[in-house]
């Protein structure tokens, strides 16, 4: 059986205006890797309703999961929980459970006020999930994961969520580094990838201190695969 | 008139297995906000020439510009400027003027073996994009701008092409950081928004130390709004 398959969806301004580098893509791709979900596709878009509307619908149809960050505190940008509702044509509004857990957290019922209820509005359908760092729930609703942008509450929410979700065989990677331009290893290493059409085999070039090199990477569920691979890429040294 | 837009296609199966962070969206990002080019969406795509195919013919149908990332080096998966070529329609082979910049940066033709010689294969119709760091040129063709992922060269490349584009207003921004919960900031943080409805109000959390907190910044074309809005937000303070 092929692996799932997955997209990331980044919502935010804030990235696209370049104030803030995105890390969680980045994180969540290689708890995929590791999952043996292949990741085939990030984007990045705006706080935009119909925007994020048409970029769930369009990545929920084609990947086995759609993992989502950004949009879901309890400020006037934070749209994403009635974007991805929409998306599904699901009613959304504040959920007794996350209600609930809020309530819990905030402990003197004058600090849940109108604005942090916004955190418990959860589409009709959905599954919770956990935020051991600041109590307000993602969701699961359908393929769709929907989790926080803040980073390590972004992470703490993978945690909760991945292992709830069937996986595949992991894609193992073996990486050689080489100072040598790419262009005196391109001729050999095409052989090489012609070789050994199981793997995947991808030269990642870099310029380190005025050193032209490249890692050199095979790709592949097989271990005794990629330890045939590595030593002949550690030829090329 | 609005200002123009633009999205980024990051090309690589390295971001995607999460073996590196991607770096060039970020950067771009930025100059293209200094230039009043609106950037609305990234995406990051695999090193396969169909996926490239459908997301460079749908991103330069919607924006202004496309800017490309990653797979045009000497490699057998730097696929992409064949790739740029299909989704036109256009014919590509070694082009002379791109072999002959080649030529020059290698001195001895038998460093310009038949590998290197696929960085001049360069779509007809199309304009060089000058690499001052390692020669091999990109390349834009109508609105799509094929650059290199090696971040040293992705920015040289960027610096060539950027001038190049007519640019539109620049959006400013300011930002105030605020050492309190989102959820006490929210009701008047949204009455700010809804009282300048000119500008784009975004609320950034962060968790700093164990201190939950909030960046709040505003964008605007108008630096006069913006000081107007920047004086409003200390007051959350």
């Amino acid at each position: 059986m092929p692996n799932p398959t997955a997209a990331i969806l980044l919502i935010g301004d804030e990235i696209l205006s370049g104030r803030t580098q995105d890390t969680n893509g980045n994180y969540l791709a290689k708890r995929l890797t590791e999952a043996g979900i292949e990741l085939c596709e990030i984007r990045v878009v705006s706080d935009d309703n119909a925007v994020i509307i048409d970029a769930v619908n369009a990545l929920r149809a084609r990947y086995t999961h759609v993992f989502t960050s950004g949009g879901i505190g309890p400020t006037h940008d934070d749209i994403t929980a009635d974007a991805i509702a929409a998306a599904f044509s699901a009613n959304i509004d504040v959920r007794e459970d996350a209600r609930a857990i809020l309530a819990t957290h905030y402990g003197d019922p004058a600090d849940l006020n109108e604005m942090r209820l916004r955190m418990a509005r959860i589409p009709d359908g959905a599954t919770l999930i956990d935020n051991p760092v600041s109590k307000a729930p993602g969701f699961s609703l359908g393929n769709v994961h929907v989790m926080a942008g803040v980073p390590a509450v972004f992470k703490a929410m993978v945690a909760s969520l991945l292992p709830t979700l069937t996986g595949g065989t992991p894609m193992l990677s073996v990486s050689v580094r080489i100072e040598k331009p790419e262009g005196q290893l391109a001729g050999v290493l095409a052989e090489i990838a012609s070789d050994f059409p199981q793997a995947s085999i991808g030269s990642y070039p870099f310029i380190h201190e005025g050193v032209f090199g490249s890692n050199l990477v095979a790709r592949s569920t097989d271990p005794a695969l990629l330890a045939v691979i590595e030593a002949k890429l550690l030829t090329l040294r």
